[in-house]
Parts: structure tokens; C-alpha cells; sequence
């Protein structure tokens, strides 16, 4: 039983630590919303949507903007002062915003 | 009139154009539904979700994977051999599937 505990304890932990890191990526992500929108639907006719995008990508494509093997005048800069944890945060965000595809 | 007439012509044959050139992206990405999903909703969460992306973004990347200024092992190999046409094509198939954001 203890063991029981002990589980659900480091479960609601780690919920409450990725509520967190996404709600610091929510605010992170305003100077996004510029290119991006508000709720990670581009805003730009050259930007990608971002919303609901999977996490693992988002960080990747971050990274390689970060270290310039992906480049693009804007992200390139923006990338550049970002720490993991800020990329992290950001990938989590976006990646939280469920979508919704309507059949074609 | 008759310039009105015209007008409407070429509205349609374009309509009509633009439908077609959907349908043919739509054969195309069948290759591209093994990671992408089948309507855009990627299957793996090393690529991002297509549906609804600017035409003009998928373009540009789709491009720059073709002349190997974006590099990635799967996308260096399939984006070589497409033609324009192609690229356009599949851009106006993924940009034509519609997608909903929920408010998160």
C-alpha cells in the first residue's frame, strides 16, 4: 500500500511539474503569437502552425535552429538565447493545444 | 456583360484548376501518409502534423528539402525527385484540409 502511495505521489509530482513547464511555455510563447498566433495557428502565410505539433519535433526543430542547422531569418534569431528548458517548455505548450482535423 | 461572362469563365476554369491540381497532391501524399497520417495528422512524433499548414510554407520547405538547404534523413530523400508541380500540389492537398484549434 505504501508503494501504492508512494507511485500516485511521484504521478501527481510529475503532473503538476508538466502543468508547470507548460504554463511557462504559455508565456514564453508571446513573442511567437506574433508569427505564430495566439493559439499556435499561423498568423503568417510563412510560418508553420504550431498547435498540437508533437513535442519531440518542436524541441528538435528548436535545437536546430538554436545550433543554425536549421535556418530562417527570424527563428534563427529567436532561437539563439533559448535554454533547453525555455525549448522544452515551448515544445510542451504548443504540443498541449489539441486540434481538431475535419475529414476532407 | 460579355467581359462579365469572361470573368466568371475564368474564375471557374481556375476553381476548377486548383480542385484538380488538390486531387492530384492528394494521390501524391500517399507515400507521405506513412509518417504524416493519412490526412496530415502525423503518425510519429518526429514529423509534424501537414493538415492545415500554409501552402506557402509547405512550399518553401518542401524546397529547401529538394535543393538541401533543410536536411532531414527521410524528407532529403523523398523531396528530390519532385517536380514543382508536385510540391505545389501537395502543398494545396495538406493546406486544404481544415483544422480546428480548442481553446486550451
Amino acid at each position: 500500500m505504501a508503494y501504492f502511495r508512494i507511485a500516485c505521489l511521484s504521478l501527481l509530482v510529475a503532473a503538476a511539474a508538466h502543468a508547470e513547464n507548460e504554463e511557462a511555455g504559455r508565456t514564453r510563447a508571446q513573442v511567437c503569437a506574433v508569427c505564430h498566433g495566439q493559439f499556435g495557428i499561423s498568423v503568417d502565410p510563412a510560418a508553420p502552425n504550431l498547435a498540437g505539433q508533437p513535442a519531440a519535433y518542436l524541441v528538435e526543430q528548436l535545437r536546430n535552429f538554436r545550433s543554425g542547422k536549421r535556418e530562417n531569418p527570424v527563428m534563427s534569431v529567436i532561437a539563439k538565447p533559448l535554454s533547453d528548458e525555455d525549448i522544452d517548455a515551448l515544445a510542451r505548450w504548443y504540443a498541449s493545444i489539441e486540434i481538431e482535423v475535419k475529414q476532407p
